[in-house]
């Protein structure tokens, strides 16, 4: 349903107003995409529902499929102001997160392949490491605790929307978890035991990856088979998200 | 040479000023390095002379090693009074960059591996082309005369200091520039015909990637072997400095 409005205070419109603010101190829930290629992926997410759309009369015309939900139409100026600096892309849409699988339940099959974070804090590199588990097909993603919240706006944007077709899933102790659900744990680290080319990928694989610098912590790494990429260049730095998709690379095929 | 500014008019911290502006607008031949471990890849670096360094107080401190440039030392406030924004990290330093090899110098060995760029405009995506290139080794970076300045701050950041360790070079045609130098020309693409797998890489071997969105020209990839990475997730979306880390691990072991 589309409505166009042109009151700055309409009601319908508060979810939209601050867009940085409210993306730092919690969406109740929520999340903001942006940009047509994510509302696209929004829309035909089996894991998202879409709440709402905001954009212009001029960018309604770029959105080939429109969603079951209400698509607000204003103004360009007035998305700039509600949103607090300027929509140059002209679409922003609000979504929930609701995958319709638990973690056990995703992860039954026999060949697993699933992509576990730890101290991922940095919104692009998540975005990075979401985007190449979509690409790669990974089952699911985990996360502890001390990762941000993969559904932040730039994340999303990162990921080009893959977060949104990613089904992934927060716990609090991330070696218990896979040890219960029986997946054989490979910690990517520079200090790693086993080269990545040493590697013969088990048929349930969980691979770790801990924050730049820091690492996974000494805990994760002892309950892990620790593997490493061998670099030529003496130049002993590779990003956490192209480190996943080298990994990815010889894990998923 | 250590020497205490707290004249904010002093010519010596002249070419510090406006630090973002600067980035834009022409450098006259140098660039702005910042931080610390960007700044130790700058002072051992065999491509790039240090022109001079500006930090605190407390950060000279952590320098182990200083170069025998001018070092400037100057209080915090003054520091991001003359950048023109906060420079959390203390550190920031001039540099020259002037590799003392030719590319045909370079590329004189019987096994030989060249990252080759066109229309990276994207500075992140630069940064990060240029980090994978020194962590795989290759033995040149080539870019076409679309491609950003590779020694942009942020450029610079981004590759943790690694273009400082990677000769670099713009030429006019690229297909020109590999033909003449035999090189055999890989050209990444979602559309290639080969897969990643299926390529035994030349002894001389080129590797080509164009902006993620409208990739490599038709005339490009006319004149090369095209390569894709298969991707399984029904998500055919990798980011551009991704996919080269993918593709330098399998070239250059």
């Amino acid at each position: 349903m589309i409505t166009e409005i042109s009151d700055p205070h309409d009601e319908r419109l508060a979810l939209y107003r601050d867009v940085k603010d409210r993306d730092l101190t919690g969406r109740g829930g929520l999340f903001m995409a942006e940009g047509k290629v994510v509302l696209e992926r929004l829309f035909s997410s089996p894991l998202a529902q879409t709440v709402s759309v905001l954009t212009t009369p001029e960018r309604l015309k770029g959105l080939a499929h429109l969603p079951e939900a209400p698509v607000y139409v204003v103004a360009q100026e007035l998305m700039d102001d509600l949103a607090g600096f300027p929509i140059h892309r002209g679409y922003l849409a609000l979504g929930r997160y609701a995958p319709p699988k638990s973690l056990s339940e995703i992860l039954a099959g026999e060949r697993v392949r699933v992509l576990v974070l730890s101290g991922i804090a940095n919104t692009d590199n998540m975005g990075g490491l979401m985007r190449n588990a979509a690409a790669f097909g990974v089952d699911a993603v985990i996360l502890d605790a001390t990762c941000c919240d993969a559904l932040y706006r730039k994340a999303i944007r990162v990921s080009v929307g893959g977060v949104l077709q990613m089904p992934h899933y927060r716990v609090d102790n991330l070696v218990e978890t896979l040890r219960a659900r029986d997946l054989t744990p490979y910690a990517l680290s520079p200090a790693g035991r086993l080269t990545l080319d040493e590697v013969r990928p088990a048929a349930r694989s969980a691979m770790l990856f801990g924050a730049e610098g820091p690492g996974l912590s000494a805990e994760v790494m002892a309950a892990c088979t620790t593997v490493r990429i061998e670099m030529s260049g003496g130049f002993d730095s590779l990003n956490v998200a192209t480190t996943s998709g080298i990994v990815l690379y010889q894990f998923c095929r």
